[in-house]
C-alpha cells in the first residue's frame, strides 16, 4: 500500500514538472497545473508530492531500502528528462543528430525508471530477494521503452478520437521520437529533416517516416522489449493473482498499438 | 559528512526552485538558474539536487531516520512556501490581511525548518539521543526565524551596498515582511497601505513603518528567537569545538542586524 501510494505521488510530481519543462498546456484536454495556477505554485506542488513520496517511504518498517530503490529511479527520471531537454536542440541531420539507441536508453530512464520502481517496491518493501526485486525493476524499464515507442507511434499515426492527442501532433511539435530517428538514419533522413523543419505537409512527412521503416521499426522495438518483459516475468515467483494483473497490463499496452 | 552534504544540496534546491516562484532574476548580483537557462532546466536541476540528497542519506548506515528528518523538513518547507505565496494575494488591511503570527510560522517552516534539519541530522546520522536531536531541530528553526526577520529588516533599511539588496527592494516588491505586517497592525495600517499599494514614496513608507513600530517590534522579535537558540543549545551535550562553531554563527547574525 505504501509503495502505491509513494509511486502515484511521484509519478503526479513528474507529470507536474514535465508539463512545465514541455511548456505542456493541455493534458488529456483538460488545462495543465501550471497552465492553471501558474509555474510558481505547480513547481512547488510537484514538490510537495515527491516529498511526501520520500515521507511515505521512509516511515515504514525497513523503508531505508525502498527509500534507495525511490530515488535511484529519480536520478534516472532526472538524467532521461535532461536528455530529452537537449535531444530537442540538437539539428535533424549530420553526426550530431539523436541516434534511435541514445533514444531508446533516454526512454529507459524517462519513462522505465519509474515503472521499474513501481514495480519493485512492493517487492523490496515486503522484504522479497534482491534478484526478485531487480527482475521487477526490468519488467517495468523494459515496459516503459515499449509503452514510450508505442506513444510515439500513437502520436503519428494515431486516431485523435482514440488517443485523444492532436493529428500528427508530436510532428507539428518537432518531437525527435523513435520512428522519426529511425527514418532520419535512413537514406530518405535528408528530405524528411527539410519536411520536418519547414512542418508544411505533415502528412507527407508521416508517410515518408512510415516509407522509411520508422513504423515498423518502432513496432518490432517495441515488441522486443515486450518479450523481455515476458522474460523478466518469469524470473520473478509471482503469486498466480499478481502474475495475471501484471500481464492484464501488458495485454492493454499491446491493444493500445492499434 | 553525508549530511552536510544533504543539506547543501537540498538547500539548492529550495533556491533554485524559490527564484522560479518568486520570479527573481537576481540572486547575489548573479542571474539566477531560471533566468540564464529557462525555467525548465531549473525545474529540473532543483529536482535532481532534491534525489541526490535524498539518495545520500538513504545510502548512508541507519539512513532511514535522517530521510525521516529530511522530508519532514520539507513536508514544512514547501508549506512554508505555499503560505508565503498564498500571503502575496491577501489585501493589505481588513480581516483577511496577514497577521505577524501567521508569518512567524511561515518563517518557522520556510527558513527555519531547513536550518533544523541541517543542526540536527548530524546528530541523528551519529545515532546522538532523540532529545538531543529535537533541541538541535529548534536551535535551527529558532534560527531561521531570527534571521528571516533580520533579512526583513535588511530588506527596507539595510546598506545596499552591504547586502547587496536594492534600496527598499522589500517595498518596491510589496512583500509582506514581519515589519510591514506589525506596522499595518497598527493605527497607521491605513495609511501605510495606501503608500504601499501606489509605490510613490518608499522613504515614506520606510520612515511609517518605523514610527509605527514596525522596525523595533521586528528586532525585538529577533533577539527573542536568538534567546530561544541559546536556551535550546544548553539543552544540547555538544562538544567545545562544535557548540564555538555554533555560537560564531549565532554571532554573524547579530552583526548582520546592523
Amino acid at each position: 500500500m505504501a509503495a502505491a501510494v509513494a509511486v502515484e505521488l511521484v509519478h503526479t510530481f513528474s507529470l507536474l514538472h514535465d508539463d512545465i519543462m514541455d511548456g505542456d498546456t493541455d493534458r488529456r484536454r483538460r488545462p495543465t497545473v501550471w497552465k492553471a495556477y501558474g509555474t510558481g505554485p505547480a513547481v512547488l506542488a510537484g514538490d510537495a508530492l515527491f516529498a511526501l513520496a520520500v515521507e511515505t517511504l521512509a516511515t515504514q518498517p525497513g523503508g531505508a531500502g525502498a527509500v534507495r530503490t525511490l530515488s535511484a529511479a529519480l536520478r534516472d527520471l532526472v538524467r532521461g528528462q535532461a536528455d530529452d531537454l537537449l535531444f530537442a536542440q540538437r539539428p535533424w541531420t549530420g553526426p550530431e543528430r539523436v541516434r534511435p539507441d541514445e533514444y531508446r536508453a533516454m526512454a529507459e530512464h524517462k519513462t522505465g525508471a519509474l515503472l521499474g520502481c513501481a514495480a519493485a517496491l512492493g517487492a523490496v518493501l515486503g522484504g522479497a530477494a534482491p534478484e526478485t526485486a531487480a527482475a521487477l525493476d526490468r519488467v517495468g524499464r523494459h515496459l516503459g521503452v515499449a509503452f514510450q515507442i508505442v506513444d510515439d507511434v500513437l502520436g503519428i499515426w494515431g486516431d485523435p478520437h482514440v488517443t485523444g492527442k492532436p493529428v500528427r501532433g508530436d510532428l507539428r511539435e518537432r518531437k525527435k521520437t523513435f520512428p522519426v530517428l529511425v527514418a532520419l538514419d535512413s537514406p530518405a533522413g535528408g528530405r524528411l529533416a527539410v519536411l520536418l523543419e519547414s512542418g508544411d505537409d505533415l502528412d507527407m512527412a508521416a508517410a515518408l517516416i512510415e516509407e522509411a521503416g520508422g513504423r515498423s521499426a518502432a513496432m518490432a522495438e517495441a515488441r522486443r522489449h515486450l518479450a523481455a518483459v515476458e522474460r523478466a516475468l518469469a524470473e520473478v515467483p509471482l503469486a498466480p493473482r499478481a502474475a495475471g494483473e501484471l500481464r492484464a497490463l501488458l495485454g492493454f499496452l499491446v491493444r493500445r498499438e492499434v
